[in-house]
């Protein structure tokens, strides 16, 4: 008796199984030394709490006082009536859709104020008031002026000239600064959408006016008392979506694009390997560029390697997490050292020198993990701040984005030295080619002579290339990670199924070796081998971060320009996904996809499950209105399935299902049908 | 033992103790009605679900999808360092702030939406576009004009002259739609706060910028890995609710008050009583006067009287629920039938003919309510619908208003003779005087020479009158309704506290007697007593709506010009309360008042118990920054001496501590310490 007790007083604290927490073995060998040097980690802390099971139903209803009431599901389901109901009355339906409205506007504010940001900066630098941006792509000015009807030429004495950039970026960036407030109630650049699609939304009424409002009206809405009809407060959850992906977040990518560059194909290394013991290693880990793309150039300028070679460092090694990582890669082709679940393990290698962030994704525990090793944690946006006092806050101004940048670069450096003997570099990097836009694909996949997406569509009518998929979103502890990315993206392809990738599923796809052309011959259905061969391209398209969805948007638009694929985003052969989603920006994301037409599977759960006719809602009679639809599947082959389901069931409804049926024919077989 | 089982089978399902639910009888006689029809209420609710523990304890954190994830204080609380921390590490502070904030967001959303609203009638006026409104009061539109910057006045020839009412109306209308997005960064309100207010809020970088921006940024900030430092966090959810408090529920009210005219005191009754057997009953319930104030008219018309009377109704009898009641009372002296927990039994009388609604704190029951009777219920906004399929909507558009009136009172006409045998109307009215405004307390108890609040500061000075008191906000099923409201006011009155009342308070103190002016000598202290007797008014104070709070910061304001009470709010001998509150609403008016510099009591609990440092900061550190704190008390007697507590330490910092001693001595002990 005596003896059980004790072995039940030192039973070791509940820790994550390595093998199940990740797919990912430099992850794996991270996580084991985090056990080893017993820090607590994101994997471990999901073995040790459970989730409310009836918040995940979507059933809790905390926005009075007089709760939180919850209405879980009977045992065995509704019998008759769905009588359950909170104090007020609300029903599981409202109560489910309010949780989901609010989620879709706590991830479209997230997306728009970046947005906010990049177009406050741009109007800083028009104005010459933030001397370290620039317009580093006029091109890309001068294609999207139009949409905020901004002149590009000038008449002089009758004669059509090209207007001063500097002009045309002055007159853009007030324009654009506007799209959050402005009370002309309708946002510039719904007219980006192909026309049927813009009819469809206009015809229910969602419209977006301007990107604040509708976040705003999305809170009012599901305020107690207020909407209670969860079809009509799904009208705000996809308006305020909208207002996100055509506006907030279209605007942000745009004015980044014109900032820093658009960005177009180059090689790079990925993984927690990229970072070096002999360099000083500096994480940069959030979502804007605003920051990263200033310290990069800090960090290669000759003044900072010097520095740090004065400190008995070979050089600087920057490396990017989440989406920061993503838009240091598409520009520049710095190094991602991880995705979302691996933020804890760039510090816990003992070799990062300072972990500089901004906004979104950042885990606070951080702040604990950096406490173990020698990290400086830096926190630099005025809005985003770490609670614990070894966190460090210098607060970027773009106004001196230089020389707080070089504040920050130096803390690295001069952190090198308080190294400890802990370190360990795990050995796992890949190699990856990264930077699509939707420029890019056009010119890789376009025709030569109409440079368009027509050859795109051609090898999707002959049936070479099955359909597009995209497969965007988060990691999420509570499913094994980059598992379902990686098992989903290989199952599309064997299909024949070109992806598109975005956000930490796009950093999963570069660490697990799919972003080469080389991996089309080894992961690919023959059509599309055959395609991503002959074009060089890898099958699965790193198209940016989660803000750079809007491209995903805008070469589906593409697409129905450039013909033989009906007139519609949702007509198209295509499909999204989420396959290991965690924030809410993955919902308003979603949102937005299902209402441009797209046919959208998340993977884990969705927080449906208490509200059934909620549920069947998104799942089922969305699709009437918008031509797209919500979907879940946590399985990645059955999740593949339904999307390459929904891929042929768009084919035969566009008359190219036999098509594509011809290339799984042999020659012989094409005789006997007399095609060819 | 079959017996028994039998006997559980058939127990009755648990219902709420009329006596324990509310002290209000005719709401008690209902209880007792509608449990004998089996008709399920609010109150039984209460009792058969139980709040979620956690939730309430504001440490349950659904913000991303590896949650919820919930963070219990451990039995007998934190012994050493508190180790909690969801999956991403989120601290309980972080949570529970991030929790808060978010409340705050949809609070200030709710009636920033509501102030917009009126703004864009207010514009659709003055471009006459919306011909059932116009501008009822001019002298307030002149008194507002400046601080939107717009001149009142012109020159001609040399000579300064009134310029036109209606130029002045356009250009107000312009800049106030503009508050909401406006890029130029500093809400134009701001500036009617004392100015050592206005300086401490710059110093803490709260100023706000544009009403929609503030709650648009407290979604992001509390999206997953965004803000991680409660007090940062705070820092938003000031900024939001100063928004709230001094730019969209101000405007709001001034302009209400411009187009319907600014509320002067008038008598009327109150409570459910104020129904008619034999007149048509149509109840009102919500909160924006375009709706309301527009059935006033189409209802009082002769057309719709002699309808009325062609249907055999002797008549039609308006009344109000909740706000709805409150802006219909202070301009028209139209009854409230009752605040928030009657709303249900307002139907279950019978002899409701129709309920037409708005938004916010209208119950989603009250559709299951309704089907048990004749009443049609009706709603009417495009951003508030219910599921139930007996719900009738006509959406009411500001440019048809009267059109749109005129159908709705027709079906409560029509619905007339539909009526059950089954009418039970309780017989409980009292009488109240209702509708003071800023000015109107001005000129009741402002000096005449100085027609300022000089004569109310004089008395504070002297003594009489101990301090000031706001008491508002919401009912609570979780609390006996009204309860807190008229135990807390009647305390605060004994001890010479004059109080001032809006929203669903307003309503309690009328329906139980205490805003007469003969309830000054029942009820008050003698200091008080002497100064309600010798003007002429209530000692409680009814100030509108729960829009209408910004009434009281503007009073509050009033009193810091008048002199001789500090040269701020904070300096007042004053206190806030909402002894009931239930809304998301609540939250945001408590916190500007907190930011104002107001001493800020809730009464049944506060979502912050499972987050003792933050609780800290809000319940003491906050003094510090803003010269307001919250608190909490459920006990309404404890509740009333702790705000008369911090009106004595605020009297003792005024050094009038003394003179409040000799409200309380007789003639010889004055004579003994030689004060005058």
């Amino acid at each position: 008796m005596a003896e059980a007790t004790k072995a039940k007083a030192v039973k070791a604290p509940k820790v994550a199984d390595p093998m199940e927490a990740t797919m990912e073995p430099a992850t794996q060998d991270m996580l084991r030394r985090a056990q080893k040097l017993g820090i607590d980690t994101v994997f471990d802390r999901a073995v040790t709490m459970k989730p409310c099971a009836i918040g995940m139903q979507g059933i809790c209803c905390k926005n009075c006082a007089m709760g939180p009431c919850r209405l879980p599901l009977p045992k065995g389901g509704i019998d008759g009536e769905d009588t359950r109901k909170g104090l007020c009355g609300a029903t599981a339906n409202t109560i489910c859709a309010r949780n989901f409205v609010r989620m879709i506007a706590g991830g479209a504010a997230a997306h728009s104020d970046h947005g906010r940001g990049v177009a406050e900066t741009f109007l800083s630098a028009a104005r010459k008031s933030a001397k370290d941006y620039s317009v580093k792509d006029p091109a890309r000015l001068i294609q999207i002026a139009p949409y905020f009807g901004v002149a590009t030429t000038v008449e002089e004495d009758g004669v059509t000239k090209d207007r001063d950039i500097d002009e045309i970026a002055l007159a853009v960036a007030e324009k654009a600064v506007r799209e959050w407030g402005k009370p002309e109630l309708t946002a510039s650049y719904i007219k980006r959408a192909p026309k049927p699609l813009q009819e469809k939304w206009e015809k229910e009424g969602v419209v977006p006016r301007n990107v604040d409002r509708e976040i705003v009206e999305c809170m009012h809405r599901t305020l107690m008392g207020v909407d209670q009809d969860y079809k009509n407060l799904m009208k705000q959850g996809v308006r305020a979506s909208l207002a996100d992906g055509w506006c907030g977040s279209m605007i942000g990518t745009d004015l980044q694009d014109v900032m820093f560059g658009s960005p177009s194909p180059l090689q790079a290394e990925a993984n927690l390997g990229v970072m070096k013991e002999d360099h000083v290693n500096l994480i940069v880990h959030g979502h804007e560029p605003l920051l990263s793309e200033i310290i990069i150039a800090v960090a290669q300028s000759q003044e900072m390697v010097d520095y740090a070679k004065s400190k008995g460092a070979k050089g600087i090694q920057l490396a990017g997490i989440c989406c920061t990582a993503n838009e240091m890669l598409q520009r520049h082709g710095v190094p991602p050292a991880g995705n979302f679940l691996q933020q804890e393990f760039a510090i816990i290698t003992g070799a990062c020198d300072a972990m500089v962030v901004d906004v979104q994704c950042i885990m606070q525990n951080l702040a604990n993990v950096a406490k173990c090793f020698h990290t400086k944690l830096i926190t630099t946006h005025p809005i985003a701040k770490i609670e614990q006092d070894n966190v460090i806050h210098i607060e970027f101004d773009e106004h001196y984005a230089m020389e707080d940048a070089k504040r920050i670069v130096k803390i690295a450096i001069d952190n090198f030295e308080n190294r400890g003997a802990d370190v360990m570099i795990p050995k796992q990097r890949s190699i990856q080619v990264a930077g699509f836009g939707v420029e890019s694909i056009q010119y890789h996949l376009g025709g030569s002579f109409r440079g368009s997406y027509y050859t795109l569509n051609d090898n999707i009518i002959n049936g070479r290339i099955r359909g597009v998929a995209g497969v965007v979103g988060c990691n999420n502890a509570r499913t094994k990670h980059n598992e379902e990315h990686i098992v989903l993206i290989k199952e599309l392809l064997k299909n024949d199924v070109l992806v598109l990738v975005t956000g930490c599923s796009a950093i999963a796809a570069g660490v697990h070796g799919l972003l080469t052309p080389e991996s089309a011959a080894v992961y690919c259905g023959p059509g599309l081998a055959e395609v991503c061969e002959t074009v060089g391209i890898p099958p699965v398209l790193h198209l940016g971060s989660c803000v750079d969805n809007s491209r995903i948007l805008l070469a589906a638009t593409e697409m129905v320009k450039a013909g033989g694929l009906g007139d519609d985003i949702c007509d198209l052969p295509a499909a999204g996904s989420a396959p290991e989603w965690m924030s809410e920006k993955a919902i308003a994301i979603g949102q937005y996809f299902v209402a441009s037409g797209v046919y959208t599977v998340f993977g884990y759960h969705m927080p449906l499950e208490g509200a059934p006719v909620f549920k069947d809602y998104l799942y089922k009679e969305m699709e009437e209105i918008y031509g797209g639809k919500w979907d879940c599947e946590p399985d990645p082959i059955k999740h593949a399935h339904k999307m390459i389901a929904h891929i042929d069931k768009k084919r035969k409804e566009l008359g190219i299902d036999k098509a594509r049926e011809r290339v799984l024919m042999d020659m012989a077989d094409r005789q006997a049908l007399g095609i060819e």
